[in-house]
């Protein structure tokens, strides 16, 4: 009952971030293709934005439904990443609108830099309450991608004042990177089923 | 369980979308018929939208239904085909503000469009995991509503510079087409639990 | 299941619109009693139309839990409902700016006239699916509210014009009746559950 | 069942509320350190009200876990509590962009105190629908927490006109004396699973 009301206000949160987003994509004055070109910077980061908290939802969504039962860490630790990610229609927008400028670029990779390592703390306090030997824990094992992705933000924030679009490109690459689901929970999952 | 999380989440998506596009009918400043007048346009696209929202949360309700379990595969095309629909309440506001100019006008199918192509992975997403034999592929069979749509758009998409007003009529053409539910899934369902 | 994805879709637009409304309380320049006072009307406009919104999530609540199921005929008129409910924001938002001025406050009680009629359609839809023998039926009875609540609309509209004061106070009067919940059919439910 | 729509709805408010006050942190039109700075009140602002809804949310959540039942006074009550955590993103916006004028902070402890005040009022529907034996009550016993916030808040109302940053202190620490959970509405349920 806990977990599903979790999930549920977790759903709704990322849902409403996803979507409010598009608020951000001013409608132009003008009707001609000349009046829509100056928004493609916007609907890049809208696009990139929408990927990163679908990947968000996915993983969460798997993190969960391994979990047995939640606690008030992990009620915090979940609060405490949806706080970072409620920060992305923002960053997004500043982004998009200065057409990538270093700071909002740069921002933009600190927000997400923040949200990944709340990702982490709520991972870990999933795992606590699970026990050190639980199959989760094993199943997370080794978590690379989850130990990549904040040394690339590390890399493309400063990266933002010297050449900004790297700074996009690493953004692009570590989603591309997650686009592939955490199989490792859910092999893991359906290990435990048999 | 799976399941149910992507309908939770999918029906807040929508229902975010099919409300803050009010938020794109702007108050009128005067208080006159005059000055509630030109706001027309912007009502007759909201009440288009509305409709087509209407009749994606409530197709997807329908396959969705039919759907024995969700993979990666099925998550990723759902989000997909989130990401068009999420594009309607800007290409709403464009078109109504600017009464039916031609380069909003054929956006707006062309976002249409893209949402319809979208809805038809999903539903071969669905069917892959279900199988070729299933019920829900004999159901769907032809599927001719699903085939003509798209062909209307991109009909419609051109006329914009040519005849904006054939453009928006075959919009409304295919919305009243759709108003009617997917009743062979339904019935083929009411078979199943005989 | 259908009927509670149906109860969530609902419960999501409701949610958000009694939501959204805060934006439309536009943030003072100033930060005194003088710059807040203006606002007066807005937020008083504000008040009913989150009482309004109250009343029908309440009664609708009430209503769904008493259908066993739904059919396409109740999902459109379901949204039918709904996207009445979805222009309480803009008529509240006019209403509020314009301090009660006649026509924004002649059009804010011709959406809760239509609302209202779209209610009625909805709980029409639910009694032709349960049979007219149903305890529902029996349940809902006379619906002395239902019919008292579009008449007394009837009269304000036009009243407006006139005296918008008087129009005002009738929207407050139909709140006040129907803040009192339908019990009939909540005792009819308990009737039935013995 | 009808308490499971009741939380839903009351987490699909919290979770909009939450998200669109990010609404109100206005994009900066610059790209510079200079241009983020005046910034920094609001999203001090953001932050703390997020942790305010983050609360109600979290404690809501015991409260209802501890309901065997919801009835009519019930829901009104918790529409109520509902209203004033409504209005927390346009104080939020004021005393953000104000930078903790006098008034905008006085508004958003009056604003707390309100929603306070009508958590009280929904915790006593919840316990009369209870009974006053029961372990709900129990449970609650002194409430040394809910007695002491709304007297720090009517200290800090006025102080705003005298020393504002006293008043955002105060707010500040009714929000860290509430992180923690409330654990004696959790103890109380694991007794009662036993």
């Amino acid at each position: 009952m806990k977990k599903s009301r979790l999930e549920a206000f977790s759903d709704g949160v990322v849902a409403i971030l996803i979507t409010i987003m598009v608020l951000e994509l001013k409608i132009p004055s003008g009707v001609t293709f000349d009046a829509l070109l100056p928004l493609l910077p916007s609907f890049l980061t809208y696009v990139l934005s929408f990927v990163f908290l679908g990947i968000y939802w996915n993983n969460h969504h798997h993190l969960l439904h391994a979990a047995d039962q939640v606690n008030g860490g992990i009620l915090w630790a979940n609060l405490h990443l949806l706080f970072w990610l409620s920060l992305i229609p923002f960053v997004t927008g500043w982004m998009g609108e200065n057409h990538f400028a270093s700071l909002p670029t740069a921002l933009y990779g600190t927000v997400l830099l923040l949200a990944a390592v709340a990702y982490k703390l709520l991972s870990n306090a999933i795992l606590r309450a699970q026990g050190a030997n639980s199959l989760l824990a094993a199943a997370l094992g080794r978590d690379i991608k989850g130990t990549i992705s904040p040394i690339l933000y590390v890399v493309a924030i400063p990266m933002a004042f010297l050449e900004h679009w790297v700074s996009y490109g690493i953004y692009v690459l570590v989603a591309l990177m997650w686009l592939i689901p955490d199989r490792r929970i859910e092999a893991n999952l359906k290990e435990r089923h048999k």
